[in-house]
């Protein structure tokens, strides 16, 4: 299984607007038929530590049966419309891909 | 629900040893029964673009059912010795801690 984790930063954080429009993008991916589950996060209230980041907007989350399935994702119209209409909304993507472990 | 997931990069990434002992590590925590589910993840083959840090060793995710088990894992003897034992190992921990939307 392939796991696809993103985390967005906002160019405007305090802009609901920004954030409503952000989220419905990322809910207008999870429609690809590709994905196997997927979700969309945001900070959790855990306390302060160094190593803990809580200033994304949005972390999101999507698993994949096989790498073919994600190269499917990644050039699906759904997702080029994604990034064409809110691009201009985030500062900062830091996509992490991984598989299982045995 | 509260997603915590974490990814490591090694000071040594050509160290099988330390890897194995790091990935040892992350094990040990998974026994930790405040803990709803866990993985360990590792790099995916995804195609290299600007925003995908496949540079880390692992990656780990547990989901907590509420604060309280996050905070019992956080303080409990078997994460303390884990960051003990483990924590010369590794070069940079991120953490990102996360609820599910609505």
């Amino acid at each position: 299984m392939l796991i696809h984790q993103v985390y967005f930063w906002l160019n405007d954080p305090q802009s609901i607007d920004d954030r409503d429009q952000l989220k419905k993008g990322l809910e207008s991916l999870l429609t690809i038929e590709t994905i196997k589950s997927g979700y969309i996060g945001i900070p959790a209230s855990t306390p302060p530590r160094e190593v803990v980041d809580h200033s994304f907007a949005f972390s999101y989350q999507t698993t994949f049966e096989n790498m073919n399935d994600h190269e499917v994702y990644q050039n699906h119209i759904v997702h080029l419309r994604f990034v064409e209409d809110c691009e201009h909304l985030w500062d900062r993507v830091q996509v992490y891909d991984y598989s299982l472990t045995d």
